[in-house]
């Protein structure tokens, strides 16, 4: 069993080394050639690393930038780039004020110029520049939630509220190239979801968001209403987008390793979005339905479970989905799974995840208390950390959802 | 999409099919050459079925026998086979005296005896012949209950109360050989579950026995207590057992027939367990990944999931399987999920269970409700009875769990 565990241990160090922010744009980079000059906009909570590897990358190409972070994200000066930190996630005038910086400096650029944008987790708050006041905007999303709208019908407002979502920053830059680096956070990679698009043509209408101003009852200032009736753009022919260091990368990651570890890998999915626990229980029913075929296995799935506590315990959602496989895993001796969060912090706890073989819930019972206990209580971390089966990592710098592998020797 | 509802009719059609009693028992009698003389005993809800399937294989090489099943269960006469219909769930007086019937019978046989041993749920209640008083039985029964053991310490207490489980009636057909074909419905198909055991070596122990007596202060009679020093059959060199139509045959046909429609099948697990709605929302994010790839795929559970109902409304676990995987469907051009139970039958409605593809979710809300507002009054029976989404087979005569198959067309 110690040879999964560190088979584990090899496949989850490679996976998150493939999905760091500079690894993701270097690699992203290296398919490039460029010879105008370059300007650099980062915008996120991984913005600084993805500036820092770009300078690396092109150095004295890039003629000038901004880079746009959450407090206490900047790491240090990055040769000529402009540092800024702003509000997350509730956007402040600190985060107005730089993106109003961004768009001066797009602003008046030639076609020989290309823009290098990019994006992480966070830049909805962090890049914004409202149409309306500030506070008009907070009302107005406060309304819309309030009255039970979706994430697609707020977006679908919102863009038409702001100077640089829905596709309009990039038509600020044209006739300037857009390179979009995309280090995607979200289940399913939704390029207009990520910061709300702002280098992605929009596909909502102006009649869906009066239709939601109806259907909501939203009060909305003349300005704000005027604004919903100006179109976002529907194509943009100067923006070219790859998406990076995204959950899919980390599953193919797993699933390249695996198979040099001698394993038949099989990606099952990379937008796993149920319950963890069932999650946990339905994977322990494939390892049972695998063990012992003689085949060498690694069913690989990326995505977010979800975890609804009811318990007092201590956990995170990898850890409860790991634990519940401990459950259905019991008596295998050729299996063992792990799940983790890419971005080492699992709930509030210190681990990135757990690992669970066969033998987990035979010395939780031994131990005094069976797995079945502990999940009652969503108390994963102190079952796992009794029974050796916490992954610790520490804060890998970057995030882009969580890995579970099943390994089965077979 | 139309092609796809055809490719699953066709695949639920032939693995109800394979799982036929009849079929099971004449599939597992053509491996057989018997010279001697052969005795049926047939025991539980498809027991009717199994030993005509047995006759009209076998005719006169059999000298006689006994069918017990349920009341209302007789169709009619089998040869020279004795019928006899008893109670299910709770086993009664035409229980026990059915079962003393089928010892004395198979009492002094003789090497050159066979004793064609048919086995089906509901054998536990329908095949009991207890050593202590019926009503002492029961009175265990539900001490146990109240004290929270589980199924395992119940039967490992009950096998030692029983004059025919655990082995013991395997023993008395001893010198005569035993061919025990178990039709299950059982989940992982534990043989020493099904019926617990008549014909299958017992793997606990009076250690154990008294140890659970004394975990939940059972009160005995002296004669139960004694019972439970009674070792059970540790081993028994006269019998054979095939498993047959359980719910890996379920789905070893689905795998063949997809295969012959031109999918690339790939069974996933046939000891599923978990919570139906996180099942479709798992094997959702699998269509989802696997759409678009180009392949042809067709992904296989077998199992049996659990609904805990919280609405009102009308379904069943594999029609609320079924609504759930429509939702993380939605928009998939290729791809198609159903799920069914084997019996004809899901939760107290009129359908089988469901099937869906990426335009359900579409429908549903175009028709004014969407699919998660069925969802959470757990009214999948009507959600689909409106799209067009209902498997209706009518009773199947068959019970081996559910199957679950997502077609991608790729």
């Amino acid at each position: 069993m110690d040879t999964m565990r560190q088979d584990a241990d090899i496949i989850i160090r490679r996976a998150i080394a493939a999905v760091q922010p500079d690894a993701a744009v270097k690699n992203a980079l290296r398919q490039k050639k460029w010879t105008g000059p370059v300007w650099v906009v980062a915008v996120g909570k991984a913005a600084w690393q993805m500036a820092r590897a770009a300078w690396d990358a092109l150095g004295d190409q890039i003629r000038g930038g901004i880079v746009i972070t959450k407090y206490h994200h900047d790491k240090g000066p990055i040769g000529s780039l402009e540092i800024r930190e702003a509000g997350h996630p509730i956007p402040d005038e600190n985060s107005f004020a730089a993106t109003r910086r961004a768009m001066e400096l797009v602003r008046g650029l030639g076609e020989s110029d290309r823009v290098l944008f990019l994006i992480s987790g966070g830049g909805s708050a962090l890049f914004e520049s409202p149409l309306i006041s500030g506070a008009e905007l907070a009302d107005i999303t406060a309304q819309l939630l309030a009255g039970g709208a979706n994430i697609v019908e707020i977006n679908t407002v919102r863009k038409r509220l702001s100077a640089v979502k829905g596709g309009r920053f990039a038509r600020l830059c044209a006739p300037a190239q857009v390179f979009s680096v995309v280090l995607s956070d979200i289940v399913g990679d939704p390029l207009d979801m990520i910061a709300s698009g702002p280098a992605c043509p929009d596909s909502s209408t102006c009649a869906m968001a009066r239709e939601i101003a109806k259907r909501y009852h939203l009060r909305l200032s003349n300005k704000a209403r005027s604004c919903l009736d100006v179109e976002t753009p529907k194509a943009l022919d100067n923006v070219e987008t790859v998406i990076t260091g995204s959950v899919s990368q980390l599953c193919a990651s797993a699933q390249k390793t695996a198979s040099e570890l001698g394993y038949e890998p099989l990606v099952l999915t990379d937008s796993l979005t149920c319950e963890a626990r069932e999650a946990g229980a339905f994977l322990a029913s494939m390892a049972r339905y695998w063990s012992g075929r003689g085949r060498r296995v690694a069913l690989i799935a990326g995505g977010e479970t979800l975890v609804h506590v009811t318990g007092s315990g201590l956990g995170g959602r990898n850890q409860e989905l790991a634990l519940s496989a401990a459950v259905g895993m019991e008596g295998l001796s050729d299996a063992a799974l792990f799940s983790i969060g890419s971005d080492g912090t699992d709930g509030p706890t210190d681990a990135a995840g757990g690992y669970v073989d066969g033998n987990t819930a035979v010395r939780l019972r031994e131990l005094g208390k069976p797995a079945e206990a502990y999940l009652a209580d969503n108390d994963s971390y102190h079952a796992l950390s009794e029974c050796g089966g916490l992954i610790v990592t520490g804060p890998t710098g970057t995030n882009v959802n969580d890995l579970t592998v099943a390994l089965i020797q077979g």
